[in-house]
């Protein structure tokens, strides 16, 4: 299988944001890297991991399918709602930069589906950030999930690991 | 310069806990290979930057100083009390693993002070015991602060980014 990776051809010219679909690993430590900046006092990172088990069934692996065009627009749309969101020049407070990585395809246990990372002037503004992108994006993107069992059985979800429902 | 290491020796046994001071860089790559584990799907990372800017003066770096057997049992008992605190088996929720370094001595502006991993089942025990513990931290572990300035001044701070007085 060939490894594929989409990003937004107008967002790749912003050097605040990063946003990436990806079938390959993700890498929190690029993210990081990308993130950080002299005037961040916090940076926070959050990595969604495929778990072992799901209301008692074992799980082999979590497949993720996307509309990508719209998956990325989508995406790019939060962030900037994020990041004038959270901004407060009377408190100074700042969200600096964000890199959002998406995986594609079957994410196998103890690997990550995706990475958030985020660099703030203040922890308190990073933290609300951060819970704040992550729910949006797990309501709002256009990337759906399927969770495959051991026993060979699948099920469609929302791509949402907190409050789950079935799609099909 | 010789770099230094501090562990507390009993907690040094527990495979779910890392806590230690160091005068030396800190890894964010070490600390969430440490937390993760299949059972966890969401792994929450938070590092506390040295700003290049205070209330408008130019900060050169920052110095942590600490009373080391304290501050490790302190760091200790918190840690333990975040794992009770945050564990409800009637919604599956739980702290798995976390992971604390803090360094001492001099932090140069991009570096980073402390480091915080944790792995959850979901992500809302994750977050909510991520704010908790570095609040917590901030407020009881015996580690002082002082800022430099590149004017030459200096001036000694409670160890908290968000809401800082002065000590002397």
């Amino acid at each position: 299988m060939c490894d594929n990776y989409w990003e937004d051809p107008q967002l790749a010219q912003d050097e605040s944001i990063k946003i990436f679909l990806t079938t390959k690993e993700l890498d929190l430590a690029e993210g990081v890297k990308f993130v950080k900046t002299p005037k961040a006092g916090a940076v926070i990172s959050f990595c969604g991991t495929t778990r072992d088990v799901f209301e008692g069934k074992q799980v082999s692996d979590l497949g993720y399918e996307s509309h990508h065009r719209l998956a990325l627009k989508t995406l790019g749309k939060i962030v900037q709602e994020c990041k004038t969101k959270f901004e407060n020049s009377v408190k100074d407070e700042k969200i600096h930069r964000v890199y959002v990585g998406h995986r594609l395809g079957k994410v196998p246990i103890m690997e990550d589906s995706i990475i958030v990372c985020l660099s703030s002037t203040h922890r308190q503004e990073g933290w609300n950030a951060g819970i704040w992108l992550l729910d949006t994006i797990k309501e709002r993107v256009e990337i759906w999930k399927t969770e495959r069992y051991i026993d060979g059985g699948f099920s469609w979800k929302e791509n949402d690991n907190a409050n789950v429902t079935d799609r099909v």
